[in-house]
């Protein structure tokens, strides 16, 4: 399947992508946008990706946008190893869980809603890391107790096979790193974040094992 | 089936979850939330959600949080009518435009972030107005060019059956009502927001049609 991924080296999106196409076995063609350049802004790219976000994975269907849903389709398509379990339950549980990131972290935490915290609403630098860490805090806090209170939770957010809840979790997880979020107060999200990454393919979609890495 | 859905009036993922329990002809109990009031933090729905967000639907399995997680499992357990099409490349379609919305506009606009902006950046009230529509004609402009242009339009967001995509983005649209968004530069979202509203099963899930609205 020819692949190329439009992407950004340290992008917790693109890199959700990244994994999952390195489980799956999936080889692509990586093509990188400066963010702080604007470059997925660039008519190019928009016109693949009108909202001109990256992650964009064209694909021979055509150009498809939004990491969940290229994860999901990456999983449809390519069914083994499965990113979400097979019963209906266990996999609202995996949505759920990936959702408490990539619904209530990411959307309020990425470049572009930063900026504007402090451009246009006029934050400085402690205040846009108080926003950060607030809703970081905000998720991984109810997040930890579910990991570590529900049966389902193994070595992995769902059991022992890394999956679409993993991919969010170690993306947030690596993307703290720029605000110095420790994880002393998240022993099981620590844990299962170290478990990913001691995995090749978490490992090979991180940041600065990209060729735009700075 | 018994089914519980905590939940909020004016909460634009509640009612994609009440308009997907009526198109799918599933009863349910309705509990209220006052957000303002910050009810949905009380310690008996933190046993059901540890996010204490809206909504929540208890299921015979267990309590499920995260709309798009639950619209997925009512889908999944419940299948007719569908609310996502049967081919892959379909369904990534219809997810990415759900997601435009469900990821890009309202996890940046709902009340707890617009609460975080006026009262701890100290936003006033045109700066929060300003805020929420920034980030709605960031994803209102691409989605109205990809929905005139692509043509898996149809009636609803894609062919004649409403599904995830119109549930989001009506929900979007009555929300934007509190700070008075035209609908005038984005014809084709407004004729698929028409067609929803006058199906039964998104007008009973409209906020002015539950039994906490104001």
């Amino acid at each position: 399947m020819n692949l190329v991924l439009h992407n950004f080296f340290r992008s917790s999106t693109s890199f959700r992508v990244r994994a999952a196409l390195n489980l799956k076995g999936l080889d692509y063609a990586y093509v990188p946008y400066a963010l702080r350049k604007g470059e997925q802004r660039s008519a190019s790219h928009l016109a693949l990706n009108p909202q001109g976000l990256v992650p964009t994975l064209e694909t021979p269907r055509g150009p498809l946008a939004q990491s969940l849903a290229i994860i999901e389709w990456l999983d449809e398509t390519n069914p083994s190893p499965p990113l979400l379990p097979a019963d209906p339950w266990e996999r609202a549980r995996v949505r759920s869980l990936a959702q408490a990131v990539a619904l209530d972290i990411h959307p309020v935490n990425n470049l572009r809603v930063l900026r504007y915290v402090a451009e246009t609403l006029g934050a400085d630098e402690e205040a846009v890391a108080g926003w950060f860490r607030h809703w970081v805090a905000e998720a991984f806090a109810p997040l930890e107790q579910r990991l570590s209170r529900e049966p389902e939770t193994g070595t992995f957010c769902h059991g022992e096979m890394p999956g679409l809840a993993d991919l969010c979790l170690a993306g947030q997880v690596i993307n703290n790193r720029r605000f110095s979020i420790s994880l002393a107060d998240y022993p099981t999200i620590q844990r299962i974040f170290d478990a990913c990454m001691a995995l090749p393919s978490f490992e090979a979609a991180a940041p600065n094992n990209q060729p735009d890495a700075e």
